[in-house]
């Protein structure tokens, strides 16, 4: 396994020489074919799919297991959109982001370059190795993918199709290399590959996510939890905070950026917390507050220290009433993730001081702490999001799948 | 041990988050401090110096080690003027680097924030105590210092009197650290800290910078060699070539910019080698190379396949006469480490070209590898020269040491 292994490093490598040079028209055309091979390709890719699924129902892998696996029609239509959006962003690659000139005249610059090789190591879901692709491809990197072992059929047929693609284009086919085995060796041979791969991504639960930083000899880029809080200030537009704080919660609750902590102004509290949380009883969310939330919500669960720091990804909210700002950022830092967490308020220094002490990768101002997503803040798409500071905080588009490299331009200037 | 290097790393934590919002004045503040303190405490730092050079005299470390330890009245002096440049440096923190505004009217933006706590793991020579400080204090982060065991008395006696400025300036002390023990299971420790060190930085031999890459949970940011090249092209100006090759070679020939192999394009190597050759035996260059500068170069030993990848670090060079550009980016993608590549032409699209090709943390036209340096580039000051490609590529000044955090100001966004 290891030579095997070895050997897709050293090809990911030779293709990422001729994918860092190659022109934006290429690139772009590679993928707009891969969007329409995936077209073309329905009934083989569903052939594949099939197969997985039909496993996963014999090993009684669980109903969200197999939606999870499953391509239908509207899966596919995603993955084919996904292409086509990415194949049409600015390619990053080559940008002078900022020059400068030197008392020597000397002029120093940085220009965006891609990272080199990426490795994707994810679970279940096979649009995973379409969209993870595309971003990489786009970025100018090579891209080794190892999929969960549920997807294998369905997974090896994709990157299939995005090889072919490639090609066509005139770009190398190793630029999307697939791991082609289920064996779990095969992972840690390449978590070891530290000299072909130049960072790790893994995309999936907390057990994968630690696993492979545990075993990465490359630089991983990870997400861990999303404890989100939304703080409602003193004389905030209580009915935009009731708004804010559904959306936050009940519009997709199992995801990294809902809402998991409510923290509320005492001099707002009364006001606002019977009627919020009438509202979320509606939605069917359940309450865990506070002694003073529970004072003003009847009912309401006595949280406990286990709540503060939770994750919940379910229809379950923890409350507290703080008696400032201050209060609501010492809890945040303490029990947060810094993930995302918003502020609602109407205080311009209030909302401009919360804007610069918290420091989580997403900080709001009268918004749902929902729009933490690539797509939603306009980098077109993402890759995930990092919870780490290092190269990247926050959802990872195209740009964070780049670095930047120095240019200077003389004319015989010597060091002294 | 294990507790008081977990203890240090939760003071640094607690330091960390009151730094992050430290206003600009503050750190100013307490740099120029820093600055008289040095000045005022001559005779204390002289003292403590003392003392580890008379210990290494004893263990008989040698001359070169030695010198290195020497806190002399010039190093001193460096200390103090790095100290007033980077308290007049720009403050990194607070800065939005950009702002876009979504179709919902959601306006989104990248703000600069500190990375957090930073560990710096160095060896003898007692100045990265302060230059690193300084950096790490003015992008607004805690720092623990691990000195080499060397310059044990001489680092305690800087980092006090860097505390103690802290302190004056109404700045969490804690801000620096540094660990009292030469105790290397504290190393260890520390490299083990991932809950509280964000990231790493090795400072030293390549010895040194392995074991930290190896043991650290957290991510590193580090520098291993560099075998830097000059490519002299067709129709160069040779004059500026001879002066550019002689200065990228002797200037410093001990340092990591320093050129290492010289590349020479056939159509000008039998006018430019062996008066080049000429200039560099008078400046003591050991010249190795290929069978084509063996032939204009009389007396040139044989490179093997060993000299091409080599960081001679010396007054060594090794020279191949290569085809054209191409062939010398392929040896230099080959052989190189990715560090300084330079280029010398005339020509204005192989200029454009090999500034985009060549993937090495600065790309020269036209000027002397040896300007690969935080200072000579313009970023103030350096706290290293990063070879791997996330976070930051080449000189890492205080903009590398922060990182940038997602906000958006709404006014009721919801997710649909």
């Amino acid at each position: 396994m290891r030579d095997e292994i070895l050997e897709m490093g050293r090809k990911a490598r030779a293709a990422s020489h001729l994918m860092a040079t190659a022109n934006s028209d290429q690139k772009r055309e590679a993928l707009e074919k891969m969007a329409s091979a995936l077209e073309l390709e329905r009934d083989s890719i569903g052939a594949a799919n099939l197969k997985d699924v039909e496993q996963a129902e014999r090993n009684e892998l669980g109903k969200a297991k197999i939606d999870r696996l499953i391509v239908s029609e509207r899966v596919l239509e995603e993955m084919i959109e996904g292409l086509k959006e990415v194949s049409m962003l600015p390619d990053p690659v080559g940008e002078i982001t900022r020059m400068w000139t030197r008392p020597n005249g000397l002029q120093v610059g940085k220009m965006r370059i891609p990272l080199g090789v990426i490795g994707i190591v994810y679970e279940s879901r096979p649009n995973v190795t379409v969209d993870a692709a595309a971003l990489c491809i786009k970025a100018g990197n090579a891209v080794i993918l190892r999929g969960g072992s549920e997807a294998f059929h369905s997974n090896i047929r994709l990157a299939g199709i995005l090889r072919e693609s490639l090609k066509q284009a005139g770009l190398p086919q190793d630029a999307v290399q697939f791991v082609e085995t289920t064996d779990r060796q095969a992972v840690l041979d390449l978590l070891g590959l530290e000299e072909y791969v130049d960072v790790m991504i893994p995309r999936g639960g907390e057990d994968l996510i630690r696993f492979v930083a545990k075993h990465a000899r490359m630089p991983v880029l990870k997400h861990y939890k999303g404890v989100c809080h939304v703080y409602v200030d003193s004389g905030a537009d209580l009915e935009m905070a009731q708004k804010i704080c559904l959306n936050a919660k009940v519009q997709r609750p199992a995801t990294c950026n809902a809402m998991e902590t409510l923290l509320v102004h005492e001099a707002v509290a009364e006001s606002f917390l019977p009627a919020m949380a009438e509202e979320f009883r509606r939605s069917g969310v359940e309450l865990r507050g506070c002694p003073r939330t529970r004072a003003l919500v009847p009912n309401c669960a006595a949280a406990t220290e286990e709540d503060w720091p939770a994750e919940y990804l379910d229809l379950v909210l923890a409350v507290r009433v703080v008696e400032n700002m201050d209060e609501a950022i010492l809890h945040i830092t303490r029990y947060g993730s810094q993930h995302t967490e918003a502020i609602v308020t109407e205080n311009f220094e209030r909302a401009r001081q919360f804007v610069r002490q918290v420091q989580s990768s997403l900080v709001l101002v009268n918004a749902s702490t929902r729009f933490n997503d690539g797509f939603q803040l306009g980098l077109g798409a993402e890759i995930g999001i990092s919870t780490s500071r290092l190269h990247a905080f926050g959802p990872m588009g195209v740009e964070e799948l780049t670095t930047t490299k120095f240019i200077a331009f003389g004319n015989g200037q010597l060091r002294g």
